[in-house]
């Protein structure tokens, strides 16, 4: 099944989010991952959710989520012409000794630590789920204490805008 | 009004989602913004809640959300011991007599240029909120296309992680 990368512009209302998130669920769309933040908008919102599925269940999906109030714009991104970024921040167990190693790691995937306790590490990587599962295997040897991602947020290339979209309809 | 960071474990199905979300919506709590991603742990998910408010109602949303079916451990970040980031994708126009401005604004705050159309580009940058607001006004001459936010993700500095939390009770 492919991964389905859908872009739903909201007005502002926590709301909204609920009801987006309870037509996936009712529907049993099983959501990889879903972010929502602000836009260049004012009181405009934009979800990212990602979801699994072939064009038919992708197809239901955005209609409903149209059909639902204060759902401004739906779009699915297309997944030739986009650009998708994740941010994780991966906690491991580190001493001084090990730390070295860590360092060579983080630098070959381009990361950052981006914080340091005498028994700990925090890296931050971002990138495609390819990427941040690539860090993750290298770092299979350490004690992972801790790893959290935002979910996937994912842009149209070009001048496209989902904004946009919506003056034209 | 402070800035309150909640981390949620929860089971990995869809339902909890809307359930954490209703939580908010109902409260009349207003999320700020929402990550939802998978952790080191099979089949469990964490969620990321940014509000504003003060102790008590942190006191409420943490001690509701504990209820909740499939909510496995809850944890109101401490603001002084935790590191905080979020990614924006940022698309702006911009043709060739613009870019060298624009790659000069983006070498400043440590972004990346991901993406390039003779007539745009796309800024990947992380941060925590004053850093991505800082570019976001340093871009303010430009033509500001499309901007996505994943949310804030935040991790506690030390070895601590909330998993471990969850088998200590």
């Amino acid at each position: 099944m492919d991964r389905i990368v859908i872009s739903i512009l909201v007005a502002n209302y926590s709301g909204v989010l609920n009801r987006v998130s309870g037509l996936f669920s009712r529907r049993g769309y099983n959501i990889d991952s879903l972010t929502v933040g602000t836009t260049e908008v004012e009181d405009i919102s934009r979800i990212t959710a990602v979801a699994h599925g072939d064009e038919l269940v992708l197809e239901q999906i955005t209609k409903q989520l149209k059909k639902l109030e204060d759902v401004i714009a739906v779009e699915a991104l297309p997944n030739n012409a986009s650009v998708y970024r994740e941010l994780v921040l991966i906690k491991v167990e580190a001493d001084a000794s090990q730390r070295a190693d860590l360092v060579s790691i983080v630098d070959i995937f381009r990361a950052k630590i981006i914080d340091v306790s005498p028994t700990s590490v925090v890296i931050e990587v971002t990138g495609d789920e390819p990427k941040v599962n690539g860090l993750l295997s290298m770092l299979d040897g350490f004690n992972i204490i801790e790893i959290v991602r935002t979910g996937l947020a994912g842009i149209s290339r070009g001048l496209n805008s989902l904004n946009k979209k919506n003056d034209n309809h």
